[in-house]
């Protein structure tokens, strides 16, 4: 039986996507070879990169606004160290919302000067920090759009002269936000967009080659958009796959439409955690993110019973992060408002039970 | 119709592993879950990321010797960059045979001062230096064992006192010779491995730890030593099928036996090239590489004759690189001997025809 995937990420992928990328590894496109074993300098290749790079451009609405669409490997956390090396000479700014912020920041610290602009440390993390005042001399100003780990997200975006740059790793493609508000996007594939194993990176052209350190090569965005994101190698199953997962969201209907269906599946989930006397929220209610619900048990001793609870009715993934405890449930694009549904009965029979 | 896959790599894989790949894709091990849509923390993952690390230092018999195998993101690529990073203090050496080290070089020269110990750029890098003298005042020297491009190949290695470093993209796991010569060896998948993705890297760890720069995190082998090679979200997809051919390779025998298939191959595919008289082969004869068999047709007005009996034969791949062009045939551990054979006798098909 099929389970309700709650993972965090590597996490839930459409179906369908599932069925033709597994087809794929057998014989693409009926040509007699696998995906994985064509040259990826192949046109059969190249089509796919050119089409994903296509998709992520087109679904964020960044057609002619002087963007490219990157797909590299090292996961978000190369991205930490690639920003710095790309976009700091003097002075950067970073808001500290905990976790994937403070990886971030430790890795720019290595590359140059770095200022923490505000933080949420004092509450452990539980909030976005709002109304601070962004500095107009720094190179750029990094936030994570959504803590994967502490289930807050940014409503709004700070208003800045600066270039803004964005790990957006686990809300990418969940709303219709104007993301031309934003100068560097990243983000690994493995939550919205597809399997682990590739990141995207979508970056305005002009905010490039202004740094005087010599990049090497396979950290310098220009020489990647140079060679149509294949520099070397590409990680061919995991772009083909993201490319599949764009396509279905396409005609899902695109971002407004999924944001739709993002906001029924966090609304049934968020009330059931504030309704059900057993649970309570972790993160600050107005900060809440829609892809990552995090909740306590009021009584912990009720534990086991819950987790056999879920268990039973093929409920997986909804440990919290190893560093936080708790719960957790992901409610990435592909999962299906049927299993936050199956979540919540759980829950409220647990109500019914204690 | 399954092609004969002469692809230089992305390249073949054996049959039985695409298949358990794909089945994989859809559902792994009958838990109700795809292997992508599963945490990378997961006990599954855990387990397959560990079997696939131990499987490379069994097969490359180095089991108790101090090395530990990693497997990462960025393709060989990024191994020009790390290595140097990791390992570069004063000075390093490198052998050029062409193409590849000639893009370590580029990419080591900007972390520090590089030496070029011997190169066979005189000869448009047919051949293999031979005979040159190692300073000892080296950080590490680095070679490259097969020139995928070129089709060359060191058969025997320089002795050093100073650690020597390998980048063995194109021939790791094809021939049993002592891997405890090399303190440091990397290679790109998407050869003899697995699926493009992910990149291995085998380092003797004594090595590590001596050079005085603060290593960003994700360049840094300490901190993916000590993660277990979890530092960040592996390539989920990747790192299984290159277990899976890993697993495939000790059933056929391990290094012994693949090696003894290999010679198989490439005897029979430079017995024709020699005798054939419309072919000439493009590497020294002593230097040659089982792996990639780089030859020209003698009278280049057969090219379109040539091309269309491939074509017809069901035979892919074969162009040479677009830096040399002529033909490239690839015969990595996954080619049948069968396919050679297809390939050999449209060579003399043609010689009949002309
Ligand atoms: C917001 C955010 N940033 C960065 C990362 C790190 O990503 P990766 O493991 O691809 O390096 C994660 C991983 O979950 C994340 O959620
Ligand atoms: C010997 C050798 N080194 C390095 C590379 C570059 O590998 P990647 O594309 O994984 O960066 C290749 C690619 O074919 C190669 O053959
Ligand atoms: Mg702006
Ligand atoms: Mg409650
Ligand atoms: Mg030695
Ligand atoms: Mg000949």
């Amino acid at each position: 039986m099929k389970k309700h995937n709650f993972s965090a990420g590597p996490s839930i992928l459409p179906q369908e996507v599932l069925q033709q990328a597994s087809q794929a590894v057998i014989d693409y496109n009926n040509e007699g070879l696998s995906l994985i074993e064509i040259s990826h300098r192949s046109k059969a290749f190249v089509d796919i990169m050119e089409q994903a790079r296509a998709l992520v451009i087109e679904l964020l609405g960044l057609e002619g606004k002087g963007y490219k669409a990157l797909f590299l490997q090292g996961g978000a956390s190369t991205q930490f160290l690639m920003t710095a090396m790309n976009l700091l000479e003097t002075k950067a700014g970073y808001v500290n919302t905990g976790a994937w912020s403070g990886k971030a920041i430790k890795e720019a610290q290595k590359v140059g000067n770095i200022v923490e602009i505000a933080s949420s440390s004092d509450a452990n993390f539980n909030y976005i920090p709002k109304g601070f005042e962004v500095p107009s001399d720094l190179d750029y100003l990094h936030i994570t759009s959504n803590n994967t780990i502490f289930g807050t997200q940014f409503k709004s975006f700070p208003t800045t002269s600066v270039p803004l740059v964005c790990d957006m790793s686990s809300d990418i493609f969940s709303r219709a936000i104007d993301y031309s508000k934003f100068d560097l996007i990243y983000a690994g594939a493995q939550k919205n967009m597809g399997p682990a194993g590739t990141t995207l990176v979508v970056v305005k052209e002009d905010i490039l080659g202004k740094v005087t350190r010599n990049i090497p090569s396979i950290l310098d965005y220009q020489k990647h958009i140079g060679a149509g994101s294949m520099f070397n190698t590409p990680p061919v199953f995991a772009v083909y796959t993201s490319m599949l997962t764009l396509e279905w969201l396409k005609k899902e209907g695109g971002l407004e439409a999924i944001e739709k269906e993002n906001e029924k599946k966090a609304t049934l989930m968020y009330s059931e955690i504030d309704l059900n006397p057993l649970f309570k929220g972790f993160a600050a209610t107005e900060d809440r993110s829609p892809m990552n619900a995090t909740f306590n048990l009021v009584n912990e001793n009720l534990k086991e019973t819950f987790d056999t609870m879920l268990k039973e009715a093929g409920i997986s993934g909804v440990n919290g992060h190893r560093s936080v405890g708790g719960y957790r449930a992901s409610m990435y694009n592909a999962l299906p408002l049927a299993s936050v549904q199956a979540l919540v009965e759980v829950m409220s029979e647990l109500e019914n039970k204690a």
